[in-house]
């Protein structure tokens, strides 16, 4: 029998009357004939509030209590998943809500920030298979030793992915806020168009670089396990044209195309170490500093100081991470033996993604061109194989979108 | 090694500042050494929420979804549990909380009313004796397939009795709202005194004629397993003087009292069916129609009637079950074939309670001196081996209550 895993996020069953309209397209969906296993986040709000209390009762962080923070907050998902099989019944469908430890998902891990260790799913595939709804509590499992942990940010998806994995499921269908991936953001091109497909490669770049459609995490998951992953909106009526985007391997996408999207992300910062001793040591020690430190590197610029046997080093970080990266690198200055250091807070990234670009030489062209047309200065660039990215001031990141957009003939006709 | 159980109502764990407060009546105990396990209901107002949303959500009475109002109802406790381990780590002990399933407690029966059939309390037990504080969420457990369930009203207290019966535990500690078990009602009689001890048998006459400390449900298996239960107060502090009520065996009770306690219940109805033709038949169908319908009767009144060949039979029930078994009997009037019913609705009854009943025969004696000296009128009787009850005008209930309570020499002196 074929078998089909959906996803509701927190505002999808966020009040009763939103569970009672997901319960409507949980049964439209049915109706197509197959299992069914739903996977549910806590209705929103309700996390935030557990977590209060967690905080609120344990607020000395020396104590080790994320065992309890996770049986705490793990009921959010529980009860948004017993009323969803509650409203399901109320429709006439036969179905049952389970736990994650129930569904026999294992984690390994730290608690709170656990990974899923295995997926032992004959119970609800035998479910599923038998005609019954499985409405499984998302973001949660239970350690060997049989305790509730939660898989951490963007658990909700990772279990939907990892449970259609588990079923060998042929789509894992993500409902959420928006009724697929876009070209770009409509927000700011209103030409933008709806993908009828997407790669998992250009997927995992486009989340990466800021559109939050899903969690990269998620999308990994989702390519190494080879799951189709749709995502279609949870507002639509059963009935509705309601397509998303199909995200799947390259092979299934007919149509090519060169750039598939463009993506931004504003609160960059550039770090720039200046006059610093052309010596591969003194080199790797600033980024030796900021890997151990745990802080993500992006484009990085290297070039020739103005003073002989030095070179300028620039790189740019989260601005979320700029006081940290900078306080390593200014606290080592006796040892590094730089100059001084330079901050820009004012940037923007702007990336084109593809997996077309493996075979267009021409790509970095259009896109160089396209934005010094517009007068758009770049102040650093990095690429991958699908990807090129350009920093520039983030005043210019709307008029770069749209002249992105529309040299890659991306715009809606 | 000496094992204790401690249990915590809903008030007792109410918000945060109270928890924390537990926490500290919890580690003061532990001071004593033996292992602890604790027993939580969930925070005041969470329960009524969570029904509320189950109620809104399947608001068609005739889908069966008691299963999965269970696994949402749950919830509260196990957020209780998890939120107290972690207030008694705050404090440096070691603590983890366990739902109901965890813990072993294994249920049969219906949903949302399940009975405890198996308690499987080796893994708490193990921890207990390792010196881990067991936290375990009251009022649930699982089916014997897996699925969450729940005990019903007064679930956490039955919880806690039949976790002391499965560790073999010396005492169950019930820290509630009073600070013990009074000989009446401390509101009408100010001289009321605590008792140091009471009977299981006294204990469950004085409950189930209102006396509101425990429910008769948890006082039975506390009996059936000799399980010693002591009541106690959660306002007190850690350091106070705090002794409550031992609820025991008759043996264990040093000091005999003829009687323990005087008990009353407000709002009782007394029903006569008069000129009721002598025959055990006709006797019996009302009594029978009353029992099928699941009516309690208490006291029952028979005499002959003014008419030849006929008797009139008096029977006083609760007064919310008195429409229902009025219109049962009005309806029968054909086939019962009595002339009229009366309905009173003022009564009140009074009872006194000991097992120096057994062999004192003036028990009865002082109880209708003291309450005919006062003007009180008795309209019926009903008598156990260690109970006399009175119906009694409802606006003489004070006034009985402290007849008898100063007749019994229960007044402090």
């Amino acid at each position: 029998m074929t078998r089909r895993v959906l996803k509701f996020g927190g505002t999808s069953v966020g009040d009763l009357d939103r569970i009672a309209h997901v319960a409507g397209l949980v049964e439209a969906d049915a109706a197509e004939g197959g299992g069914r296993a739903v996977v549910v986040s806590a209705m929103a709000g309700e996390t935030d509030r557990l977590i209060g209390l967690t905080r609120a009762i344990a607020a000395d962080s020396r104590v080790d209590v994320a065992d309890e923070y996770d049986a705490v907050v793990a009921v959010g998902e529980q009860v948004a998943a017993g009323l969803l099989a509650m409203a399901l019944r109320a429709r006439g469908l036969r179905a049952r809500s389970w736990t994650g430890a129930q569904a026999g998902l294992i984690t390994d891990g730290p608690h709170a920030a656990a990974r899923i260790a295995a997926w032992d799913a004959g119970a609800v595939g035998a479910a599923v298979d038998g005609g019954e709804i499985a409405v499984v509590a998302g973001f949660q499992g239970a350690t060997r030793d049989g305790r509730i942990s939660t898989l951490g940010r963007g658990g909700s998806d990772v279990t939907a992915v990892a449970l259609a994995a588990a079923l060998g499921a042929e789509r894992c269908d993500v409902y959420t806020d928006v009724d697929g991936v876009y070209t770009t953001d409509p927000r700011i091109e209103a030409r933008a168009r709806r993908l009828d497909r997407i790669s998992y490669e250009e997927m995992l770049e486009m989340a990466s670089l800021g559109a939050k459609v899903m969690q990269t995490r998620s999308i990994e998951l989702a390519m190494a396990h080879k799951v189709p992953v749709r995502v279609l909106s949870s507002l639509a009526g059963p009935g509705d044209d309601n397509p998303g985007t199909l995200i799947c391997e390259e092979d299934a996408i007919m149509e090519k195309r060169i750039v598939s999207g463009v993506a931004y992300a504003r609160d960059e910062a550039l770090v720039s170490v200046l006059g610093l001793p052309n010596d591969p040591d003194r080199l790797a020690g600033v980024f030796a500093r900021l890997g151990d430190a745990g802080i993500n590197l992006d484009m990085i610029v290297h070039g020739r100081a103005r003073t002989p046997h030095a070179v300028n080093v620039a790189f740019s970080v989260g601005r979320a991470d700029l006081d940290r990266a900078l306080a390593l690198i200014d606290g080592a200055k006796a040892e590094l033996g730089f100059e001084l250091t330079e901050t820009r807070t004012d940037l923007s990234k702007v990336s084109v993604v593809g997996v077309g670009m493996r075979s267009h030489a021409s790509v970095a062209k259009v896109m160089f061109g396209a934005l010094a047309e517009k007068g758009v200065g770049v102040d650093a660039v990095t690429t991958s194989e699908i990807k090129i990215s350009a920093l520039i001031p983030d005043d210019h990141t709307e008029l770069a979108v749209r002249a992105l957009h529309a040299a890659y003939g991306l715009d809606a006709a």
